[in-house]
């Protein structure tokens, strides 16, 4: 940690505190407006400016505009995605389902449902979206490949249905909170050995 | 059909036609207002008289309050559930499947997601919206018991879970548009069939 004092003489070093500080607040300010109810659509860099205290300019030596700005915003909420041990691919699967529509950023409650439709409104915006997401599914889709080479999943298995029917229950529990009876604690489990075994007696 | 003659004579009787429209504008009304992006919370009940050109009597005089009237407008947006044939559980349940997150009309897709987080907040809002889909859960409920009971599905089935393990992956697909390349027309069938086989090798 560098000490405060040097720090104010040098304020446009980039990587030091004070630009950490900056730019933590630019992403809290846009956090905080969409949380607040603000569209994508009427989120303006001015706006973001004026909450996080900062000029325009600080905004755009760090981010070419405003989708890369939300895009590491967005970011923000989901946190970290886990990573697989690579032993077993069923509790690979319960590992990955259970990060499925989790945030670590309660504001993600208010902001991600609302998204939805505005994502789809626009073009760029679903990229955006998918630019999010896409690298935690790549994680669920390379471990169903290792189960279907490894012989534990069916030769036949069609990933991408794979993983709707492994991230659908999770995501309408957490996101639309479906059934008030479903303890979420141990639905991932539930979820993967339902789906692994199929409903179908034998 | 009366003739419009007669119906101006008596403005108060239940069910003529006047009554009709007037029902009709002020659950339009309703409909355009949150689909416009009122929340449940700021949605008044004199709003609602001022866009369908009613009086506050004319809502009142039908419904008992905005909840009321709120659970007959969001009800419209989603039409008539199907109905089960009763020959096979596969069928019937991608007849089922078939129908979640199906709305009859296209406001659902600005209303419903952004409905979430605000009925999440409200006990007697969240309430309101298990009232709604409680009648189509109800059908694929039955549907699931009576293949446990015929020996077509495992004695030990969750019904619940096999509930959320079906609707799961059809919502996400529809009200989240989860993956672009999954084919909503042929989805209900294959999640059907994928969630009863299982997706282990054997």
């Amino acid at each position: 940690m560098s000490d405060m004092t040097s720090t104010a003489d040098a304020p446009r070093s980039p990587g030091r505190p004070r630009s950490v500080r900056a730019d933590e607040a630019i992403i809290e300010a846009t956090l905080d407006l969409l949380a607040e109810g603000s569209t994508i659509e009427a989120l303006s860099i001015e706006a973001i400016a004026a909450r996080a205290g900062v000029g325009k300019a600080t905004i755009y030596r760090r981010w070419s505009g405003k989708d890369a700005l939300l895009m590491d915003a967005l970011r923000r909420l989901k946190g970290v995605p886990p990573q697989p041990a690579g032993h077993s691919v069923r509790d690979d699967l319960v590992l990955l389902v259970g990060a499925v529509g989790h945030n670590v950023d309660p504001r993600a409650a208010r902001i991600m449902p609302c998204l939805v439709p505005e994502v789809n409104r626009s073009p760029d915006h679903f990229q955006l979206y998918q630019n999010i997401i896409e690298p935690r599914r790549k994680l669920m889709r390379e471990v169903l490949r290792r189960g279907v080479d490894s012989g534990e999943l069916r030769a036949d298995l069609d990933i991408e249905l794979a993983m709707a029917l492994l991230s659908g229950p999770m995501l309408i529990q957490r996101v639309l909170r479906w059934h008030p009876e479903l303890d979420e604690r141990i639905l991932p489990e539930r979820v993967v050995d339902s789906v692994l075994e199929g409903l179908r007696a034998r």
